[in-house]
């Protein structure tokens, strides 16, 4: 086993995100397709680092892009940045959003009850919801609740997922739920294209879920369907708020999404890991390390959009005049800004299903997506 | 591996049915349990010839009975018995007759293109739907059609169906939608205990389809759901025309239930593996052995119901008295005019979805399987 190991069930150990990029098969993003993406830190700065098919995606059109969550907990800040980098995409391109909510893999992979599964799914789908997507352009899916068109489309997809594949990129699984989940999430990943024909998909994802994706291509690649193989943008994972590591909602103290600014500045306060010194005199005379540097990692990836604000923060902590606990503060302060208007989109929603109901597949959407995998009713 | 192989996949060899009972752990029927069935010529003259929880089944009010079929061919005389087997358990004891239509196992298993596994499908409700079941007792269940109920149940079953026994039932599955059927076979057999509460479950099945039997009373035994084990009646195989094995849509030459009365003269007369002499003087001399005629089988198993005639048919043509030729005829006739009446009936539906409607599950009756293990729409 390698030091570091990134499945899309574990991620041990340091990750060495230049040598996954050679055993995945992704390559890193050029500076030329970075500047094609609408402006947004998450590919400015760099925390989206490579992907599949980039290019395939800035070019075309229709675009859609999937990205998806489990309703295994709260969603935290790691969910946010990609649902609302996913809603840049959608505002500047006109790019269809798919939304896969899975609590069917919470069946076969957690120890997770059914109603913690549904309490967890009415969070997160109110959490979808106050992203603000355009109904029109956004499709929500549950897959038990969209059984009609997931499970038949996974059906299809099975064939094609063969136990060597399944061994060789997830190993064995546990319990059959898990050697089907591979199908279901290519079935999502594939959606969009099943419903509104043959154009390019992108899907913004941590690197440890690439294995979802590369599947998924398997699958296309074998030209049973009318689909390209969905692209890739691949992301370094967002330290956990005590270091680095992936943020998990599930493990450690994450920032959640429903946190108020006094939660969100005691948590950071509390539990987040800084590039700072023992003391303040040692910090004043040597400086802090922005580099390792917990809250200053979260204003970069995502919560400070302004780059010469950015870089004078940088500078000011280095230096020793900013001290860890300012930037502590700072951070916090734009975490609760932020967090305080996803908050008033969230509790402005009265009825979650009644919202929802605009960002359900229309019947006319399912009935195409079937019958491109074959099933008609006769 | 034992001279006879016999799994869900294939049945190899000669089958000695009561080493099979050994195996596989059920219970050879006792003449008090055939005489509590209602009189019918399966029972009574022993193709079914062993069960699970036989007892348990007798005595429960209510009671179901599952039995499904996959859409891989036109259907033949062996699905016809054991529907019209079902439909008189539901005649004699209000028995509700679930009928699950496994469309989505097609797709793992078989090399059939989904405009293959469609028209099967459509021909194969024909027939459902003719064999004149109650619509108020009886649901006929398609995986994709109704998969907002088959796959929310499967996916709750399939954590409790590890890997490990996965490989011990069925051995290594090439596909993930293969090692994924075994949870939708358990939520067939679970069903209808999930919709109507607790009560006994009969499965009457070709001893060659147990281990879908004992994987879903396994999952019944880890109680975390309201249910009981499904029980089962094993039936032996009818041998196919061309002699002993079992009866295949797929292979060699089966009577199909759209076949006149001509063809299946012609098929019997031209395939039907028979116990008669080499000569008429050498079977007028020594007669025929019915153990071992195809078309006395068939007789015995189903199509003649009179005990008396039957035995006077048996003691012809082990005189020598009956020919082969005129036995075959004799099956001929009364499997024609069986089918007749059949034909009659599927003729009658004008409108196979129309018709359908009275027998699928009612909105409140999904509710209430979803809520059984856990899904309810938050």
């Amino acid at each position: 086993m390698p030091a570091d190991s990134v499945t899309p069930y574990s991620v041990e150990g340091d990750v060495d995100y230049e040598k996954l990029l050679a055993r995945f098969g992704a390559e890193a993003l050029t500076r030329e397709q970075r500047q094609r993406f609408p402006d947004q830190p998450l590919v400015r700065r760099g925390l989206f680092y490579a992907g599949r098919d980039v290019d395939d995606f800035l070019a075309s059109e229709p675009q859609s892009v999937v990205t998806g969550v489990g309703p295994s907990g709260p969603m935290h800040l790691g969910h946010a940045m990609v649902f609302y980098f996913a809603k840049r995409l959608q505002d500047a391109f006109g790019a269809r959003v798919y939304v896969p909510v899975s609590d069917d893999e919470k069946y076969a992979f957690k120890d997770q009850t059914p109603t913690e599964t549904t309490e967890y799914l009415r969070e997160n789908l109110r959490d979808l919801l106050a992203v603000g997507f355009d109904p029109a352009l956004t499709r929500i899916v549950v897959d038990t609740e969209d059984a009609d068109v997931v499970y038949p489309l996974a059906t299809a997809f099975g064939t094609d997922v063969t136990h060597s594949t399944l061994e060789a990129v997830y190993g064995t699984p546990s319990n059959v739920g898990q050697a089907f989940y591979p199908a279901v999430q290519t079935a999502h990943l594939l959606l969009p294209q099943l419903v509104h024909g043959e154009h390019a998909t992108l899907v913004p994802i941590a690197v440890d879920q690439d294995p979802h994706v590369r599947v998924s291509r398997d699958v296309a690649s074998k030209a049973r369907y009318p689909v390209r193989k969905p692209g890739a943008l691949l992301m370094q994972f967002l330290p956990s708020l005590g270091g680095p590591g992936k943020m998990s909602s599930s493990e450690g103290v994450a920032i959640r999404l429903t946190d108020d600014a006094e939660t969100v500045r005691e948590k950071i306060r509390t539990h987040a890991f800084t590039g700072g010194r023992a003391s303040v005199e040692e910090h004043r005379e040597h400086g802090g390390d922005p580099d390792v540097d917990v809250p200053f990692q979260y204003l970069s990836a995502f919560f400070e959009p302004d780059d010469r604000e950015l870089a004078r923060i940088e500078r000011a902590y280095r230096s020793g005049e900013l001290l860890s606990g300012e930037l502590k503060d700072l951070a916090a302060d734009r975490i609760a800004e932020f967090l305080a208007d996803h908050q008033r989109r969230r509790a402005a929603i009265p009825d979650v299903r009644a919202e929802l109901a605009a960002y359900r597949l229309t019947e006319d959407e399912r009935e195409r997506a079937r019958a491109a995998v074959g099933f008609q009713r006769p």
